[in-house]
């Protein structure tokens, strides 16, 4: 099976999930005249979490395309792992609808942010997956990867993923600057994954 | 009529209707502070009837383009085959929020449930009748199906409509388990069709 | 400017505005038990309504296909001409609700059937300016469109727009009514413009 | 790393942020038999709304071909960049839905208006910065731009964003009168964007 089309579908679903998320922002109504202002004003939470959202969705977009720049071609298990991770994404408006709604609630901001912060967890698992059964066979590739550098990223995977687990933690202590430390990782990686993965790959990408 | 834009809009219906399917995944309003964790909980007809369709819907887009790499340009009769087919692909968020809604109610969980069979098996016979209509001019094709491939495939389509009626009758019996075998099937699907349609094809692969 | 990015937008407007029909079949809410079958059979509307919007988009799309491919490049006149009919086309899910929610009230049944024919004959004026601008400068086409068959092409558009006229007028005779006729001008459109467009174009056609 | 990805997903989310904006016009509930005509009159604002984001949002997407048809690979910058475009591009369909339901409150009026013009005050700030980031390094782009266009250009860029800027401040004096600039401006774009850009960069376009 080609890549040509995972990648449209992939692309497809990153592109409409990011754009939903416009739909979680809420307008107030039945506001008393004069009181549209301090009403906008109060739904902070919502611009917060479209904001933070839409970095992660566009982060793992791109790095979605760094990954499948070296792909040659894919298989079933890979179409599997990908699928896994796009059901992931494609359900991040929820939790951002979820967190929109309670982060300034006392007692359930918690729980809303645990649960964002669980889906952010579920999809960096599904991305260090989907790393390590592209990489397990090296038909696959179009680009040769060494050892080292292959070993780096799996490294990075794998911290990324301690470090998701920990905001489902942190969730429990400060909601706010949980959501806070969700969208420094997605500049992080923006900022990582780039530089890394560039390296060499661009003149190879034949598309 | 070249197949590229079948598959371009094809494409795009699929991405959008498994995109969709998040909107369904409502978040409990006006709960009591602490209440949020036991109202999520309430919410699992809506996960579990998420999780299904995504995987139906996915496995459909990847047989749908299984399909279309054995074809080499589509006529009039296709066409009208596609479209009956994404009429129904592109429904299925309107019953899975049925489902999602319905699920726990005590009578009409059957006749939320029945609605979701009867919509998957209309996406069946769909898909029977689509590759009737593909192989009955060796012309649109532009591998060589052997009879016996054909007639197989036309077997298993045969006995996958079967199943998914019988799926619309075991809705009144037990609305949950339904949703599982749908769940079921399209994983089953997305192993027996891949290796099946798999063999031969991918070299063929022309984009 | 070349035409596969007018395309490929276009194709993006098509396939969301198709989807999004979905949203507007509304799950009933708060049956008492055993009331979700009639409750469903009363929204009966939407259903009638999805279909007829879902078969005039998916024939619009076929058509703007079977246009463009006869197009080699595109200028400003005809991009302004394609933003209109996108425009009109993006808003048919507005009416397809208005109908869905109104084709049952007495009076204002007809007003919501003649805001959906006047949308259906805004989107068919639109075409026919399409046609208008693409065809008045021939070195926009790559194929010879003889004069014979532009003018033909142009009085069935114009037969056309008067058709679209009269069902706003039908509207405020027969709601029910109009919105079968809306289904079968969609449908008898599907055979007819694909016959007569089909003729030469498809071995010119590059993608 | 390639701009086709980059246009294949600033492609997704125009037109789906295009064809969202629909949702925004809301079908009037629960009128008195015979007053849907007056009901949906009374909606003027979303429907005036509605038309002038359309504009905006389709004039940016030809915008940003017309620059991404001058460019030919992407870096880092380039991609912030353009993610921060979209960011506010995806974030339109919420102003939009503001003014459709302040527009006609007397004094809420003008913030929503404010809201909506900076809103795409930020749009035209990030074309600029988008605008800055390709230019400023002369291996990205595959045309060569002659000091003087490239000026005039930055020059043009940098009065737009004074004229959106000059609209916030004109949302407290009439919302209204607001709007329709808004909407000026888009055709004034329309027209102005493509004649300067068009000129020889049409012929070397590869896609």
């Amino acid at each position: 099976m080609s890549k040509g089309r995972l990648e449209a579908f992939s692309d497809g679903v990153f592109a409409i999930a990011i754009t939903l998320l416009v739909l979680d922002l809420t307008v107030p109504k039945g506001q008393p005249d004069g009181g549209l202002w301090a009403a906008l004003g109060r739904e902070w939470p919502s611009y917060f979490a479209y904001l933070v959202s839409f970095l992660v969705i566009g982060i793992m977009w791109v790095n979605h395309h760094t990954v499948f720049e070296k792909v040659r071609q894919v298989d079933r298990a890979v179409l599997f792992a990908n699928l896994a991770l796009l059901l992931f994404t494609s359900v991040i408006p929820f939790p951002t609808r979820l967190v929109a709604e309670y982060l300034t609630a006392a007692g359930d901001a918690r729980v809303a942010m645990a649960v964002y912060s669980a889906v952010m967890t579920a999809c960096a698992v599904c991305y260090g997956t989907l790393w390590l059964v592209i990489t397990r066979d090296a038909g696959i590739l179009h680009v040769h990867l060494d050892r080292a550098a292959e070993r780096a990223a799996l490294r990075r995977f794998g911290f990324g993923n301690l470090v998701y687990l920990a905001t489902v933690g942190l969730s429990f202590l400060n909601p706010v600057a949980t959501l806070a430390v969700h969208g420094a990782i997605a500049v992080y990686y923006c900022f990582d994954q780039l530089r890394t993965e560039g390296t060499g790959s661009a003149p190879d990408h034949p598309g």
